[in-house]
């Protein structure tokens, strides 16, 4: 009951890692039993690698290999220098839930994750990791795991809760036990809540339920996550093609997908270019937001050269230059709005890039009815403002065209990209952004350079 | 063993949409039997109200209220409208989750809320819900079901599963038993898992597990979520101030919130005001950007009156309006990166809004580091590009103090709205991209004025 209340804080990290480094056993062990794997991974944080091994030394193996699988990959991999091959073989990939074995296997080189596999101790174990390594990572392979609960349909109650109690020393959180034939075929599931309530001689097939759903091996991962989260599952079994009990993908796995995904897609729409957090150094800050301000940069040393073909234009009418900021953050603005709602219906899986013609046809009606209330109050503010006719009239025509512009370009090139299997996010990055900018700005000028 | 071949397609609704109309209903029982509550949820999205009416008389009251739960929220208004106050109470209501029904409840007008509540024919269930109303909807109170399965702490593994048998009835999922005092105090839990493998004569006392993680009624949604995430938990129990069992949070709806609350995160940074999907109308599509538009339109208009006000310094120096998208896409970009940052460390729960200067002094040095190199490849490219270099130095030296400004107002924004109890996500949405693209402009010219 001391969860509530109790909050890492600062005082209490310095207070451990003193008595970490004078080794006072007695009062560490009984603090790490009180603590869950995700805190004491979160005090790893800030442990020196021979301080991290020490802890770890006194931790049941169990809760270690719970700890390890909670560590963020780049520690986990500082981590791993304190320890011999053999050590991780048999001191946490041994122990270790198969998903979580995965995911640590994948971040080490494959010689090295080769070796700890020949060096586990069962050699079933080994062949099947081995199996699962060979998932791409964001696919139901790449997500399940193997620990799961089954039994045949032919036994009986009593028979099948003897085989849960035999199955369940490796798997530590049972919600359903899955039901299959004698060649594996997955038929159903029945839940601890059935076999708890029913009596002891019934038949596994007469309580069992053959409603289930379940992916193929080589279904997405987005597939996977908006499956279990419109049925609303704790775990899904994962089949092959001869529909063979293969594993499950479990919730907590899901949710980790479904907020790494969300947290991809947002950082790629505000131009930083791969995962950081505020406590990440000043320089990887840096690094991680670069590449958006030089593509940015670029792009603006080269609308400078397209403004400055139009410079005598400007001459004669300075008046163009006071509506740029306006016709450019409308593009801006239309684009990402076009392209996140595109990219967000593709990850929700709620559209598909197929149909384009239908699709863009919708955004170019809402464009041309935003466009053309936009440009509708710009003409009527150019009444009250005292600006020539002929100024606001351009402007005005330029404002609706760049809007039309920025909508098909926000449009097609997410589905496009979606359709040729590069992910649509890219689409709100800076290349197409700044692209956007560039177009509009010239189609700006080059309308002034008709009408005026 | 149908779900992974089928998929909800047109030819199927419509095929399904005939067998309503000629009321088949030999030939749709078996097929609604079939369907999941979220499948039959997608259809009714097509269906008109009286055919919707005509299926739900179809199903059995557990699929009706499962049916009902997985609407979305307009579709479930509609819906009520083909169902008196009574049939409402006592067909849904009644049967529903409480969580469920609380979210039924919470979007139709309190006074007909409180008139089916009354209609209810268990006062202990009207009693429960009309609390759980009260709670704001993104509380720990708001997101809590009262569907738990408890036992006391004194009885044996034997009563336990008699008393898992009496309550089970009322409660679908059932993965943990929570282990109460007398005065109903949270104690500890107990898996299924374990009563399942134990005597029938030991005592909940000693199998029980008194580490338990659970969060106070009154907590945040965030709060609660980012516990379940962090600690891989199914459900959660909620208790009130004295520790006495209220509730339980289940992950299926965690999953739900963090969706919904990146989903607006994602669509406030892209400038859509309310959430939307590619498959609603055009006119919905195009009223929820047009606020952004509006107001993007109305800082363009602004910007438009700043720069009116150096026009005679840009009649000198039209080189100056050259740098102008340059320097506002730079503005624009710095400011987005560093609220974006911000905004999601509040929402991951890795930040809080203390310790302002701190995380501002980082943010600042990023700023000027990047800030640095930019203007730095600014000037090579001067040295090249042929411009006078009174106007490089001057756009560089504007480019840098535009950075660091944006900076500045990036990160204190969404801070102070987050101490403020408001939605710091706002900081990235129009209102604060405008005044930013505004500030820099003005900056810019400003510091041409000085140094021309």
């Amino acid at each position: 009951m001391t969860m509530e209340t109790f909050e890492l804080n600062k005082e209490f990290v310095d207070e451990f890692i003193v008595q970490i480094d004078s080794k006072k056993e007695d009062e560490l062990r009984p603090v790490l039993d009180r603590l869950y794997p995700a805190d004491i991974a979160e005090i790893f944080d800030n442990l020196q690698l021979e301080q991290a091994v020490y802890v770890t030394s006194l931790l049941d193996s169990d809760k270690k290999v719970d700890v390890l699988a909670e560590l963020e990959p780049e520690v986990r991999v500082k981590f791993f220098k304190g320890f011999s091959k053999e050590e991780i073989a048999v001191e946490f990939v041994q122990h270790m839930d198969s998903d979580d074995a995965v995911d640590l296997l994948s971040i080490l080189d494959t010689d090295i994750a080769s070796e700890i596999l020949k060096l586990l101790p069962d050699k079933q174990d080994s062949l099947y990791l081995t199996r699962l390594l060979r998932y791409p990572e964001d696919t139901a392979g790449g997500l399940m795991g193997g620990e799961l609960i089954k039994v045949n349909i032919n036994l009986t109650v009593y028979e099948c809760t003897e085989e849960i109690r035999r199955q369940a020393e490796e798997v530590d959180r049972v919600y359903t036990v899955y039901v299959v034939d004698d060649s594996d075929i997955l038929l159903g599931w029945v839940s601890l809540k059935k076999i708890i309530l029913a009596k002891a001689s019934t038949k596994v097939s007469e309580i069992f339920d053959s409603n289930i759903i379940y992916s193929n091996v080589n279904a997405s991962g987005e597939e996977v996550a908006s499956r279990m989260k419109k049925y609303d599952l704790i775990a899904m079994p994962i089949v092959d093609s001869l529909n063979r009990l293969l594993g499950r993908v479990t919730i907590d796995d899901v949710v980790d997908f479904i907020k790494e995904e969300a947290d991809k897609d947002y950082q790629m729409l505000s131009g930083i270019s791969h995962s950081v957090e505020m406590k990440d150094r000043v320089w990887v800050l840096s690094k991680a937001r670069l590449p958006w301000l030089i593509i940015g940069l670029f792009g603006g040393v080269i609308s400078s050269i397209v403004i400055g073909q139009f410079e005598g234009q400007l001459q004669e009418n300075v008046q163009l230059a006071l509506f740029m900021p306006l016709i450019m953050a409308m593009a801006g603005n239309i684009g990402v709005q076009s392209s996140s709602i595109i990219v967000q219906g593709l990850a929700n899986n709620t559209i598909t890039s197929e149909a384009v013609w239908g699709k863009l046809g919708k955004e170019l009606m809402v464009a041309l009815l935003n466009g053309l209330v936009c440009s509708a109050l710009l003409m009527g503010y150019g009444l009250i403002s005292g600006h020539s006719n002929s100024i606001m009239t351009t402007v005005s025509i330029a404002l609706l065209s760049v809007i039309l512009l920025a909508a098909v370009i926000g449009t097609v090139v997410p589905l496009a990209l979606d359709r040729f299997k590069i992910d649509p996010a890219l689409a709100t990055g800076p290349f197409i952004t700044t692209s956007n900018d560039l177009l509009g700005l010239f189609l700006y000028f080059m309308i002034g350079k008709l009408l005026l």
